[in-house]
């Protein structure tokens, strides 16, 4: 990086930080509908702030809920074109009363900024506007051309953006998409991920008598909901884990050799993994899996929460009549989202127990992504990656899903530089989600260094 | 019974019911701690109504939780002892949305009385006050001796009522008790209940990851607590509803051939207790048992709710790191409350899965009770019940759990005579609770006469 950019960085680094606590403030949760206004005020938000930095045609787009934010920087000829992505939506905070500080309050606490949305992704899509508006101060304009696509529905599966994205393709032309909304595979180590599981969001309703009924008068011969739920979902996995509902793995493509190889020569500690990440008794899943498969390559059948019956404070002797639980289904390459979908319709279907009813709605679906590593945005951003982090910078995948990868992938035909700095412990959906601060400033530098190389 | 009670009663009718809806529209839910005022304001409203129709001694007594009320009348000497129980609690009225009119004002709609605890058990606790107003009124004395209980803890265990009665057992001591807490077996159908299921209430908690974790990076390999208490579950019952916890039928009394031979010549029709009363596919439960067995003679065990994980609108990614389920095991005569829920416990703890701890609570229990109907009381109740209805008596049991009269065969030694007016379909515990007002006069009718009857 020019040792102009990395000054600028430096001197306005206080400023970058009050800016991002003031878009931190904002609860700008997409799933709540209450927050509708709160979510409209962070476009604004974000609308100025690329204005600001000196990008041009910033418009506020609205959709059929969320809008998305539009700005572009087109005055390098003969240089690529870079579409950077972020989300200014966030997940619930909810359970309040676990966080230690407000979720809405930004907190800086042992080199940390505790607030929701800290790392995913109003911090990290930050870097973005802070590397454009260093690389501007310092040399009066941009060493690529940018477009910048700003979305408010990431957390709920983001379909306004996809079908933006496949309506207006030559608007957002790009030769490269960069986005960073995953982690650094740890403290320190430069990583480009290279890899994102897909994921199918699912409600699923069961009903079994038409009201809640007395247990008394009508226990051991009337059907209950919650229970037709639970033995209904349990059929889902066997012990080890493994997913009962056929053509499950069917489709699966394996890593090749050398990706997993790879893998194995990653710094990982499955005792740290447990006792520091997870903080149960022990891990579970495929035991004939190594854990970074397990999250990054393996298909899961996940249950998010569920609800029925009497549930307050003290007895209530009912037997319920509906019950409802949110499921989802990560997938990984290759596995086909409307295929797994009509796979799990149809087990549920079969599966159902007797005496009750259950519907299957899908609420959001998007395939998995991989990356080729051979290509020159990606060298150039390993590079840079290494140079700001003094590191050889390492290829992972990541278990989550950041569906807009597909879509660029699909509609626009650019691959995606996944350049996240944020870290393992972060607590993303969780209370108490932080972000690194000294990542937000090497993120910054690392994608002003990434630009700077990838137009030179 | 005597002309001049049966004229009192249809002279007075309107306004008993006026009476009677005052106190529905108290909402005394006593699970709900935002209500304990409510629930006190229901204690006060009896002690009053009892001492307006001519008891003494009204006393409001308080305890731990929620007051009782008690009452007598003593002045028959020679005579037996009758001591009527009720309670003025309620169950809460949840889902609200599900009631036609609100369930604390009343509502008279087809000849029935619509409100939470219109059957359950406020109503049919009054019939007994206005009985004994009507035989005050008309014969200026009772033709018995008389104590009334009346707690405010029946739905949700009973605790201080259950300890009032083991330390009171002088003052309370009588010949009979007298609870109407039941139902008809049909409309128009005499019915004595002389048995009743108990019941051990439990909450089962489950906890896996130390926090809710992202889905997507810690899928495949993390236990998740809803997805644990749901396997742990599922494992309760096999398909045909029988119940796997080692012990489960180990001490069940089986009814005698008489009695099962009684409830076989019983009208009942599959087809219309599904359709009007269930009202799902089909019924479920242990085949080789017939309807009225499973819910009056079978141990079951029932999931009340469940909660855990994210269940609000929309879609949240998690992986949950809490679950909680209501459990309840209803109980026949023979099998005691303590070996059962030890017995649950036991087997909760084997069957927990890997990754997930749980801890289950009591929160209530009571065995199951079998009156036997050879006594002079119940001999007198059947005959009342008879004359008022025009009809033979019949016997049954309830699959209900009234633990009162568990407590007064151990502390006082004493039978109980269950006379309910209640009809099945009257929605206990469901939305759109009712009472048939027809059969609020009647049972008025049928205590006094049973009253005069026992007296005489």
């Amino acid at each position: 990086m020019s040792q102009a950019t990395d000054s600028y960085i430096s001197t306005h680094s206080a400023r970058f930080m009050d800016e991002l606590k003031d878009f931190l403030r904002i609860p700008s949760i997409s799933t709540d509908p209450e927050r509708t206004g709160d979510v409209a005020r962070a476009a604004q938000w974000v609308a100025d702030g690329l204005k600001r930095v000196g990008l041009e045609n910033v418009e506020i787009i609205p959709t059929a809920k969320h809008p998305l934010v539009y700005a572009d920087w087109l005055h390098a000829p003969g240089k690529p074109t870079v579409l950077c992505y972020g989300h200014y939506d966030v997940q619930p905070p909810d359970p309040l009363q676990l966080w230690k500080t407000p979720p809405f309050e930004p907190t800086e606490r042992d080199g940390n900024l505790y607030a929701r949305g800290s790392a995913d992704d109003k911090g990290q899509m930050y870097m973005h506007v802070k590397a454009i508006e260093a690389l501007m101060a310092v040399h009066g304009k941009l060493p690529v051309n940018v477009k910048f696509i700003v979305e408010g529905e990431e957390e709920v599966g983001g379909a306004s953006v996809a079908k933006y994205v496949g309506e207006n393709q030559a608007k957002l032309k790009a030769d490269v998409a960069l986005v960073s909304d995953t982690s650094l595979y740890a403290d320190g180590m430069p990583t480009l991920c290279v890899g994102l599981r897909g994921l199918v969001y699912m409600e699923v309703e069961a009903t079994g008598p038409s009201r809640d009924l007395h247990s008394g008068l009508y226990g051991g011969a009337a059907p209950n909901a919650v229970y037709g739920l639970i033995e209904l979902l349990a059929q889902a996995k066997d012990a080890n884990g493994r997913i009962q509902i056929p053509g499950f793995y069917e489709d699966v493509a394996e890593p090749a050799a050398a990706e997993i190889g790879s893998w194995k020569s990653l710094p990982f500690s499955e005792e740290e993994f447990l006792k520091k990440e997870v903080g149960s008794t022990c891990l579970t899943g495929e035991p004939d899996r190594m854990v970074l498969e397990r999250v990054w390559s393996r298909p899961t059948l996940e249950v998010h929460g569920i609800a029925g019956g009497f549930t307050g404070a003290g007895a209530k002797t009912v037997i319920p009549a509906t019950a409802t639980a949110k499921v989802s289904m990560r997938m990984v390459p290759n596995q086909d989202p409307d295929k797994m979908f009509e796979a799990f319709s149809a087990w549920v279907a079969a599966k159902t127990p007797r005496g009750i009813q259950t519907k299957v709605r899908r609420l959001s679906g998007s395939p998995a992504v991989v990356v080729n590593p051979a290509n020159p945005a990606i060298d150039r951003a390993a590079e840079a990656f290494a140079e700001v982090m003094g590191r050889k910078t390492v290829f992972t995948r990541s278990g989550g899903s950041v569906p807009i990868v597909g879509d660029f992938a699909h509609h626009l035909g650019i691959p995606t530089v996944m350049m996240g700095f944020g870290l393992p412990d972060d607590g993303l959906h969780s209370p108490n989600e932080k972000f690194k601060i000294e990542n937000f400033y090497l993120g910054t530098r690392t994608v002003a260094d990434f630009l700077e190389k990838y137009g030179s």
